[in-house]
């Protein structure tokens, strides 16, 4: 099997992770790499870490381009991917990192994006109930976002299994890569680095709606999410902090049987040991999740930590995973499970 | 006036940081500077950044060293404050920046020390409802918390107008000198660069017992504190984000009202205008205190973020604005109010 | 005495730093703040970290803003200074902190800047021989650019006493705050974080003439400079490692002999005890320059390193310091010369 | 083929990096881990970043450990190879990590090491003339320092191809991982971070013999090295700045002909494109070196910049690389060539 990939947004931050990974990914061969601005230029000037593809050059994000590959990824700004995806036809697997297709309520979209809803495409979080089966076969996928992959990644076994109130509070930190390659001044290394800043503060960052629809599907009653993210000194990395008050008679035990339960089965996200909590240094270019859990008896609440890396498992990682699921290629297949550390 | 100074724990960060201040204190002079293990060092290979003190040796920690002197700052760990404090006199004026006397429950230091409770001395938050009188002329100052200054000083506006329910969220990240010069390997630079990692999560932080202890101070009824503290990949620095439901009726408007009102006579804690949010750059060095609130109307709840650097406001900077009111000079003398950024 | 002092360039990181010194300086009055695109801003959303100056509007740079101040600080782009500076008066004290009147040899500047030169001023780096008589009572500035401060200060000693050869080896490692506020991909966050990377490597960079012109007047005969700047993940701070053969019968005796006498009478640059090295970490924003010798019996050559603060020393606080000279004012007032570590 | 692989040291920075590249290595099983103080735990209590080993737990190193396999990396400090490899027998492929046996001159070793020289093993620097030869079929290996591994591919063509003076300077930045997790103060998060500082100046550092040995060995003449080390903030990395004056009749063009024609046919050392220069960011956690030449014609000088992992390509990566060689695998088996970025 020689599966031909394209990836259109091959200069960001995104398409570059997508490239490393498809790079070692055994049944992948890479095809056309589309940029705009940068189009024209040898892929190793935009990102040097791609020694293997240095020499290859970025095409303009042309429906030519795209065509003749099995697989499209597209990197591109929201807003874009419904008319690129039109044009690739039905049988093409187009996984979308954008936000376009995510949201099932056209009304939350329009909240918080103030344009027209796209649709919905079947959603690359393999872990949630009922994922793995609407991804295979499927030749869309939309890949979730890095926020509401780890709080979703996190919370999921609290409220599969009851034991919390429909309440959340989530304050995350993310590495900077998060924010992509924009040229903004608070992005800069000397704004960042010793800093830790909040954004998008009371509910406006447009991650919260897809927390808030994936909770919900799994609690089956509405949850409203109080979400803070925080940008930090770090180029890559999720950590997120998520509380909601335990529902009566939940304590430590059940706690952590519901979340053993739970995260058994999974192959990218682990329950660590009692006592051990998880860093984003150990997923640092991982498909890894890394998941604790705490009950807090005098403020009875359970609190949960969870860490993945936000370009791996938060972006292309995840979008590798569902490609792979939904071609039918065992699901691991070309994704590091160990971080590089220290 | 010449307020001569001594410094117990010269060789550690607080200590430092102390000595960074009071050296360019117009009042003070700095006498007798003791270490332990570093007694007879001098203070140059060991604070390298005290530059105009580096030929000054440290003494052992005793009490004829610490003798003489008008304020003796203690900067110990936990539990060595008391015996040293008693041998010194009542007429000498002394600020522990450790934990000892800073809990008037006796029951809450058992439950978080684990040791007898020591006392309870005057609390060294002039911004607190009736704190600056108590540290008026007082021979006894404890330094909060570094942690409890924050939250502290982000949520008093908002319980002392009845705004909030009385269980409060809260996740904060630190720079790692919050730790200390503690040779532990998760504090390696290796281990903490581009690293985000929690601890002490589910309510067993010994910081928490002070935070609900000035919280129901404020709210006059009993708060509960879910705290979860975060490492963050830089030296200095607390941001904190914290969140409780609102109260009925509450909105935006009314609460940046009372923020308005209970900061503007502040002189080091600052409510930012709309739409700028704190980052703990803007507060390296200086004993500023940057606050901003918001009104998330999805989930109720008010949102209010908090920065400072956690070695001046939140230790040593706290300690010389206490020691100023005890002395009765402006208190604002010798404590920077511009950071050093970017 | 208070001296009326106007920064055109305020919106920068010279400018920033300018503005931190100048807020604590006791002899100054901060008059008008001027920048160009962000004119009509407050000064608190450009540099939040200024909060006593928060309020403050930057005014366009014009001669108007600029005129009936004693002196005016120039933070502009190169070329843009001469113009401003004519039409001030020769009565204003004008200190430029941009390279357009450090070097002396029109040929040198028409090679490396690739515009006619627009003049010498006096130059200010007080250490040099001779440079505080031309500084006394002067109203034309011009700061030294960071990196010739770094090496000149690093190695004028050794030359001064003939120690070595006239061929020097320079590699620097700067902080991202030397490259200023400019929106480059390189500089964002994401790329510099773990990350060191050398640019205008091999005889290009612009400060090149400048540390060829002061070595070769304190040698007394023709110096090459190679010189390669590296860009550490780090917001300040200049570490130069900087070697030249020997001169026959050199040795390690007579060259700390050599630099404790030169570097004795200076209050701002430190020759470390035996065994020490300076970091930057140690001038975090401090004026000091920390220095170390050492002598390579094998390979027959001096090493110096030479640390300082890329925004303190290296280019605000050696113009706040000249701008003492010229003014009369005792040279240290209003320069801090403890770092804020760690 | 199953090529059983047993790592002693397996909790430390070049343990965990061996793990990690073994791990993935599809000829590879991994055996025996061992360690010492650190015997009897998880080795997901130690490396939280190998998941697929987490429960794997750490022996004792001994003999009877790290029998029965066909390989063991030794990574244990100075001086206690020797012992454990007599051990193992001469049909075991050992391959060492430490400085044991990289040496030949024995003075040398004496000199900067203080004990007696314990011999000398094959070098594993594949790319040295004549290196991929002595290390086929080789039992026993002696893995280069990561520093005289970036200095040795920046140089030998310049050396090999007679064009520079063997009088070398070279100042490298490393990342802390290099200095191992030892629990040092001036290790510690807070220290570095922020910080540039120089470390083992003026010729004592004791990886400058195995600079000299090997570029003496391409030169055919013996070349001095003036070698200065710092520490830089970030984990990993190594960038080394080298240069040397050039001989008579050399200009850029032949510098750029000779390392394009000594580089072109190694698989893991690349030259850059002209204006393009190495970042440790683009090699971080891949087997590869970035290396790029400019002619500094003012100076007569050529600058050379080399960047590489100093866990991976600088130890562990080179470490796998010739164990493939010995064992007749293909030399890039399980060896990544992307770094991970940003």
């Amino acid at each position: 099997m020689a599966v031909r990939a394209a990836v259109a947004g091959a200069s960001g931050y995104a398409g570059g992770e997508l490239l490393r990974l498809l790079a070692a990914h055994p049944e992948v061969e890479i095809g056309a790499l589309t940029g705009n601005s940068n189009a024209g230029q040898r892929l190793g000037a935009l990102q040097p870490h791609l020694s293997p593809l240095a020499d290859r050059v970025l095409e303009a994000t042309t429906t030519e381009a795209l065509s003749d590959h099995d697989v499209v990824f597209l990197a591109l700004p929201h807003g874009r991917s419904a008319s690129v995806a039109e044009r690739l036809g039905d049988e093409v697997l187009v996984v979308d990192c954008g936000a376009d297709f995510r949201l099932r309520d056209p009304a939350a979209w329009e909240r918080f994006y103030g344009t027209p809803h796209a649709g919905t495409w079947p959603y690359g979080l393999p872990e949630l109930p009922g994922a793995r089966e609407a991804l295979k076969g499927s030749r869309r996928v939309a890949v979730p976002g890095c926020y509401p992959t780890t709080v979703t990644l996190s919370l999921f076994p609290a409220f599969a299994a009851g034991l919390v109130e429909p309440d959340v509070v989530v304050v995350a930190a993310t590495g900077t890569s998060g924010a992509g390659k924009a040229l903004k001044p608070h992005l800069l290394g000397s704004e960042v680095m010793g800093s830790m800043s909040p954004y998008g503060v009371g509910g406006v960052h447009r991650h919260t709606p897809e927390m808030v629809q994936n909770l919900s599907a799994v609690a089956d009653e509405p949850v409203t999410v109080s979400f803070t993210p925080t940008l930090a000194p770090m180029s890559r990395g999720i950590l997120a902090t998520c509380t909601a008050k335990a529902r009566p008679g939940v304590d430590g035990d059940r706690l952590r049987e519901a979340y053993e339960k739970a995260l058994a089965p999974e192959p990218f996200v682990h329950l660590l040991p009692e006592g051990q909590w998880p860093s984003t240094a150990a997923v640092y270019g991982s498909n890894t999740v890394l998941v604790q859990v705490a009950y807090d008896e005098a403020a009875h609440r359970v609190v949960v930590v969870g860490a993945l890396d936000n370009l791996t498992k938060g972006t292309a990682g995840g979008a590798v995973q569902s490609m792979n699921i939904a071609l039918g290629v065992p699901e691991g297949t070309g994704l590091p499970v160990t971080g590089v550390a220290p």
